[in-house]
């Protein structure tokens, strides 16, 4: 069986990674760890596991992580990058959700991310784990970057149209609605259900950290510069985000922009193109591994509009993270990963 | 394999049976009915169930519900009422997830639903489905009364201490809070995010169905009379039920408490005894088939409170309904019941 | 004193005005009425008003309309050109909060709104009830066509930059995220907190009513067609509107920017535009008549972003039917409009 | 005109303070103070009340505390007692919003506060601000301990039966319900809206220090000992409390329950005692200072039900510290309190 292990698992990845790693055959958890809850049950830490995991939170230096077959790093930005050349030379696979190895530039993720990169080297040959563009690479990875979850909704939504090369590149606008778990569990008072309840709100217009993650993506889609203007904004929700996408175009139908997407995604697991007309409500994912897409031209004309949602800590984290260790392993990448949406 | 029959599945306990029918490896869900989408795919009315559920909704009366090996029924109240007859005879067995044969007093049943009931000659036969209470007789069934949301998760609160004979009978109190799924997927103008977000209220304090039902179990249990106080409050989340529930005993120590309800649950698979000084929250139950259960006594008093949570819309309606359908095939009780709790 | 009634007062708009006008010192509620609610106590239905209105629903035939100086229209589209010419007739002046006089051409009214006008001859007398733009022509108009809560977010946040002339008219996205309150208060499942709770999604994404409105005002603005793409979002919380619009510019300076807004609003008493920088959250706003703007330049781009919250049920309905009064009868436009937002 | 200070002004019952005072026609806010946020502009710090207040914070040392009329400490706990003696002894009368003068027992503060008093000779002296009770009292009162929320609900709600000494004071039970902004705003992982949203649950059982609060009032209002159960409960929404009130008499009618109610509360301003039947919400009284209660007498048996409800941030905090400071003032005890509650 292989062994797995998590480091940092008292965030909302990290209860979620156990969640879904309570039911997959496919691994054996063997390991978690957190330096503030060393010795605390994970039961006892997260009632709801009650009686799914038996572990305790270890120390990461003695939890044994070296002997696990794959690690995920479900920390804050920038501890994963500390642990990543011990655990690879020791031929640990890590996949790290958080964003240390994801910006293949070192010095534009030193600017989004205000400090200094650990192990630079490691760039280079980490995988951006987006499965949909990037599966081969994934198979053979030591290293791969968790894709953000903003992301995950923005590119999934604007790749296929940018592979058909037939949008204007110098217009795409990414209107981003994050739940507020997408803000971590940590005590912050703008995220209070007094603050955050009932209310809504842009923040970081001027710039937020996903934008370069975004634009790196879609460049490698089309093989040349590609800029996105990206808003985020915090809705008095748990979980989910709703992408709502703007690109131009000419000329192009409804019915050959939904066969574009319908065609591209055909194979996918893990995204869903629905039919015409439609809107997808982020529930329709909750709890689940799934983005879901709908495409509108409205009156026929050259506005394209995709709507593409995800639950953020499922397929813009955990469940991602989990599609990828899938891949790693040559298991069946949907292990363990298909359960329906929590509704309502 | 087993061949299963929803009847009415646009409502809230119906898209939950769907859930978790879908992952359940021991049956086969045959068919679906509702009058007003027939002919319409699940898949389309409910988008959360794409790629999970094929059927389409069909017209009951010619859905062949009397080929299937059991039926649920997951109507409105008073609709069971006109089909178990009829399923009952063709063999089929039947699990009724709305009130229909939960009160054995037909005088008392039509008081309080306001019709009349269709069927007595069933309520003797039928059986209360609380597993924890009535396993051996829910086995051989061919008639289950799933039981109400609120008795539910009070019942289990109550047993062990009448059980064990320790508390006045006479000043039971449950003061039980719920999401307001629990009033169901239909157009009421007081269930109105609008309504009923960020407000709480009682309601029908004066009387509720569930009361009588409550005490019919617990006079069962005890053997005697047992009146509860029982005052429902709707509260501005989706899914969960807390009970508050409030008993008083003389000369009972912390650790003899504690002790009760721990031996009286030890081998039951969807009942979560807590250790002492905890407080369950409902959401550590969400899309779960666990009550869990924390008791106190203050100060060492008399006063007893029971803190029983647990999702209404699964060990609350579908889920247990499923565990109910396990215990009646002969399949292990938890088949298909095994999923997390959904947290954050 | 001034009398006042009010057409349909059982809806969300109605109770607001009711609000409203109970701390309004400078008129007198005379009637309010309502068909289904003829002889119910205002306080029996919304205890909230309990001590505040002490009048009852009346008939609207009966309940003396044409003796009151001011009506408000706080009904269904449709219901206020039924009483239009009666009440104009009769030298009351009529305030719709509903659509019924806000576009100016007849078919398109018809197409959107689905039915035959019934007093299209008004339409062009109709004063489109936005003070920011048209404070001079509400203050003689007999009737004004309060606008809708949308377009009021949208059109005060890009009525400066078309006035200005500085941005591109082709590529004008107004992304609007709504509190559900804006669906009113009438029993449709999609609006139960159990379905809206908790969720995102887009709607009419291929075509909404408030377009029409919108552009309308806009190309009035422009003195040429404006065209704009606008997609509503349904957002889990009871009131707010925030609309994120995009426009493109080129060679303006982001202090050129926020001055074109500062100058524009400086002397309004309704509009803050916020200092360069902010975000502003709709609970800033919640209860009060501000429509809160701030505007962002990411990275001194060509894309400009304006972020533009209201309250839907004050500066996007009530309050603005009652600041539209105040112009009308001369009287200080802020009278009983002076509440601070309700925060947290 | 008498001149206003707030002392710690950046919680949510300072905002709220200056929401009401900002409409206050009888004083003038001169002062608030806060040591982490000095310098900064109030209306930079909650956005919602620009345009509304003009001060900056100030230093508490250097703000002129003692040239104020009254002061409000809307601290947490533990700061009003190290001001109170020199507010005071400059002849400033100071109303505590926090606990630190509530309880007259030193040592049963001290227990429950887990620290030293600081000013233990004043506790004598101050008067417990709830007017319905002490009104004669605090008229002249230098120091007045500002009830908390729970104990208005509660205390409001069982006063009447106590002083007419109906009801077995051995069995009184109060389960209350709050919304997160009872909380306060500080950064805690437990009332993240990711945690607190959509979810219930008690917390301290097994004790509360609103406990000895509220058997202090009610022990005064009995003239003996009266212990009465409580148990909190976190509510997903950000204001309002319900305190559902159990008590038992013997041979009481609901027509005498209900008289002892309203004939109870018939002058007061601030308590509504709705018809036989009905069940507040707690929106019905969002923003006012409102206490509405309504009484039930399930099936005419022993068992009685109060339901209270209040705005815990107004009524149950800063509301309540405005209506203390008119008693004192000598100004109509309503002045500045007479908004409607915003609903919905």
């Amino acid at each position: 069986m292989t062994d797995v292990g998590i480091i940092g698992g008292t965030g909302y990845t990290g209860v979620e990674l156990l969640r879904i790693l309570a039911g997959h055959p496919g691994v054996r958890l063997k390991l978690i760890t957190s330096r503030g809850e060393a010795g605390t049950a994970v039961a006892d830490f997260f009632p709801s596991l009650r009686g799914f995991i038996d572990l305790e939170f270890s120390e990461p230096a003695s939890a044994g992580l070296i002997d696990c077959d794959v690690v995920f790093s479900a920390t804050p930005n920038g501890v994963a990058m500390e642990y990543a050349r011990e655990l690879l030379d020791a031929g640990v696979r890590l996949i790290d959700i958080a964003a240390d190895f994801r910006i293949k530039d070192r010095q534009v993720w030193e600017h989004w991310y205000g400090m200094e990169h650990q192990c630079p080297e490691l760039l280079a040959e980490s995988v951006y784990g987006l499965p949909e563009l990037n599966r081969a690479h994934i198979r053979t990875a030591r290293l791969v970057a968790n894709p953000g979850c903003y992301p995950t909704a923005v590119i999934l939504g604007l790749a296929p149209l940018l592979e058909a090369r037939c949008v204007d590149t110098g217009t795409l606008i990414a209107d981003a609605k994050s739940g507020v778990s997408g803000a971590g569990r940590s005590a912050k008072i703008g995220n209070l259900l007094a603050e955050a309840g009932d209310s809504l709100k842009a923040y970081a217009v001027p710039g937020h950290r996903h934008t370069p993650e975004i634009q790196q993506a879609l460049t490698e889609v089309m093989g040349e510069d590609v800029a996105v203007t990206f808003v985020p904004h915090l809705t008095p929700m748990i979980r989910g985000i709703h992408a709502t996408i703007y690109a131009r175009a000419v000329g192009l139908s409804a019915e050959k922009l939904q066969g574009i997407f319908e065609k591209r995604y055909h194979a996918e697991p893990f995204v869903d193109v629905m039919p015409p007309g439609r809107h997808p409500d982020t529930r329709s994912v909750r709890g689940s591994n799934v983005c879901r897409i709908a495409v509108h031209q409205p009156g026929g004309g050259d506005q394209l509009i995709v709507l593409s949602v995800i639950d953020n800590l499922v397929k813009g984290a955990a469940g991602q993270a989990v599609q990828n260790m899938n891949i790693m392993l040559g298991l069946d990448e949907t292990m363990g990963l298909q359960m329906p949406p929590l509704l309502p």
